[in-house]
């Protein structure tokens, strides 16, 4: 530790309010995920990463840095990995998870905004994120109005690069996007000094492509009856992927992997009601409905969000000759992401039925944060989609604190008794 | 009255529930307009055009309808009135301003929406409304995510055409709002059978120049100290231009303001603070704000809203050799407006700026409709401008209801007696 708080130091960090949040966290920790009965060996490497969250990996990230790389935050499963990673840059999901930094987000933002954004801005100007104090350059996009307008906040306190999405997916749309992507590369290429070709792209791609196969491996192991790993550790899982080293976590996903692949064998069955979540994503460490539902008598075996299948289905295309071909594969692949922000947005009922079928989910949580516009109006979409196919849903609205707690565990409770 | 119940179920509405919203309609008018001192005789026009804002306005536009022409519902500034009167369409603005309308409206959307938002769903699904009635084909755009979203549902109810807005004001952003203007026309030609020329587009861009001159003429009266009209009477004449005929609007402000200019030649001097309005639409009935602060010492003087300055701020340029020159004039003024719903929009910080010391504002009310986070997030940015300038701000964020009424005229009272 007392090397790591020279290294928080040269990142300009507040440290006694660091030391406030880095004493909340393994606690929280131990008791979410410490707690579950017999969990698989693959689960020590994840549970390493989170008690390094601060510590080694930004030790890695600082020296990628000293040796002239560049470091990336992002915050939305849009911005496309691929490039960052092709141009020898590092890029970390940001998007805050903990209440701790709620507080310093509402000096700044309306308190009736997604706890998300209030999040991730209060972490920025708190100085207490050790990934927010290593990045070179925040990436933001237009996907909701909340984040599109803290961008211009943000940007008073560290550069921000904004990626304008279209809100709808017309083949314009699609090319739009693609020319953004464009201006997206020309800008990092002048920020990283690197150049782009059609080896180092298509390297990338198929790097990430392995990432989003290996969880893609994980999600299906959780179709079997009953799931061979608990939501909440496949949710850490899913977190993780945002930050950790790409190569390392893939191969430690598919580890992890083999490992549930025997256990699957000797599984007995069991009564739990399988839940499937969907909405807005999750972040490090809003693990609260995964933790409550799991206590209940429940699993969760599948999350339609973007800290879930949105993440890592569909694969970029490995075709094409030139280097166009590869970024307009991109493009497609990213907007073929099924998102609220969009209008319409019918791809995400038909993703959330055939999900229910697939991973044979007794009822569907709707989760939304609290004040998510894009995902509370959507819901009346979804509902009417899920009462035709029969399908038991449920709408939770909520935000990090644990206020709610108790109310909600009750609701889930009821709902899991109903269906 | 007898003739427009046969015409109103002609319309498909719900006459029982419409006999409620127009029981209330009328008092709310004479308590908050009728009542104020020394009003201009021009606004007998505007009093008459309300006591018929059900009645002879839906009997002209039945009769255009009759003919064959047809009619467009609109719910923002962005949508160019110009294209929609030279394809021999009316436009409607249909933005919900009543309380009448949330109830219905919060029976599919969530509660906490903005209740413009709210009121416009609810005015469709209760069929209360004539206007709505009335449209062949409502006009939505992406300006937020609130109403991105809820064309999805009214779509289940009616024609929708989407116009979708750059999130940005690069130039390839205002080429892709061209591009988005002429997809428009195509709809619009469809539907209407009518060909979109040289002449009548030019046409139409002079007709509603013309709208706008005569409203920026009225704004500009009310520059002078005292302003010979009140800023209720102000804000209804800008809400009636959404609705109104075109030509016969544009007489009735010219008229009024012949009047004005004599009025202000015996204008006495009276200690009322002048205060600007800037943020979130009013729609009709909302008077809410401008009733409280003008009961109390004080009088509005400017509005930087959408019913107010946006609206008829800067002309189209009647400049162009083609049809295409002027199709590009009309992207370029309406990619003039300084929303919310753009990052970054700095303009909107100068508009402010500007029009308080154009107007001698004694201070500034930022309001701001429950819920909208555009331009709740962009109140900080507007905060720090005005400091800068020391002008006097206080943040008003409120919705249809009257509930708060006691608290905010206490709020707006303090605040009057600081400046």
């Amino acid at each position: 530790m007392g090397d790591y708080r020279k290294m928080w130091e040269s990142l300009g960090m507040d440290l006694e309010k660091h030391d406030a949040l880095c004493a909340v966290l393994p606690e929280l920790y131990g008791a979410t995920y410490l707690t579950q009965d017999n969990r698989p060996d693959g689960m020590n490497y994840f549970n390493f990463v989170i008690s390094e969250v601060h510590g080694l990996r930004i030790e890695e990230l600082s020296r990628h840095r000293e040796n002239g790389g560049k470091v990336l935050g992002t915050f939305c499963v849009y911005v496309p990995d691929e490039i960052i990673n092709a141009l020898g840059a590092i890029g970390v999901g940001l998007c805050g998870g903990s209440q701790f930094w709620i507080e310093d987000g509402e000096k700044i933002l309306p308190r009736n905004l997604c706890p998300l954004i209030k999040a991730l801005v209060g972490a920025k100007i708190s100085a207490t994120c050790p990934y927010f104090q290593s990045c070179d350059l925040l990436v933001g996009e237009t996907t909701c109005d909340g984040k599109k307008k803290a961008w211009e906040i943000l940007n008073d306190y560290t550069p921000v690069h904004v990626m304008d999405m279209p809100q709808m997916k017309r083949s314009k749309d699609i090319e739009k996007w693609e020319e953004e992507v464009k201006y997206f590369i020309e800008k990092l290429e002048e920020l990283t000094g690197n150049k782009l070709t059609y080896e180092n792209l298509l390297n990338s791609i198929k790097l990430i492509n392995k990432k989003r196969r290996a969880l893609k491996r994980l999600y299906d192991l959780r179709k079997y009856t009953p799931s061979p790993i608990s939501g909440l550790d496949a949710l850490l899982i899913s977190q993780i992927a945002f930050y950790d080293d790409i190569e390392r976590f893939t191969e430690n996903v598919n580890k992890l992997c083999d490992e549930l692949e025997e256990r699957i064998k000797n599984l007995k069955p069991n009564n739990k009601k399988r839940v499937m979540v969907t909405g807005t994503p999750m972040a490090i460490p809003n693990w609260k409905l995964h933790y409550i539902v799991e206590n209940l008598d429940a699993q969760i075996v599948v999350e339609e969000t973007c800290t879930g299948t949105r993440y890592f289905e569909r694969e970029v295309s490995e075709e094409g000759e030139t280097i166009d071909d590869l970024i307009s594969n991109i493009a497609d692949r990213y907007m073929g992401i099924n998102c609220a922000c969009f209008t319409p947005n019918t791809g995400r009922v038909e993703d959330i039925i055939k999900y229910a079928k697939e991973y044979k989910a007794d009822g569907v949580i709707y989760y939304n944060l609290s004040f998510c516009q894009p995902y509370s109006v959507e819901y009346k979409k979804v509902e009417e989609a899920l009462k035709k196919e029969n399908i038991p849903l449920i709408l939770i609205e909520t935000d990090y604190s644990t206020e709610d707690s108790g109310q909600i565990k009750t609701r889930v409770e009821a709902f899991l008794e109903m269906i």
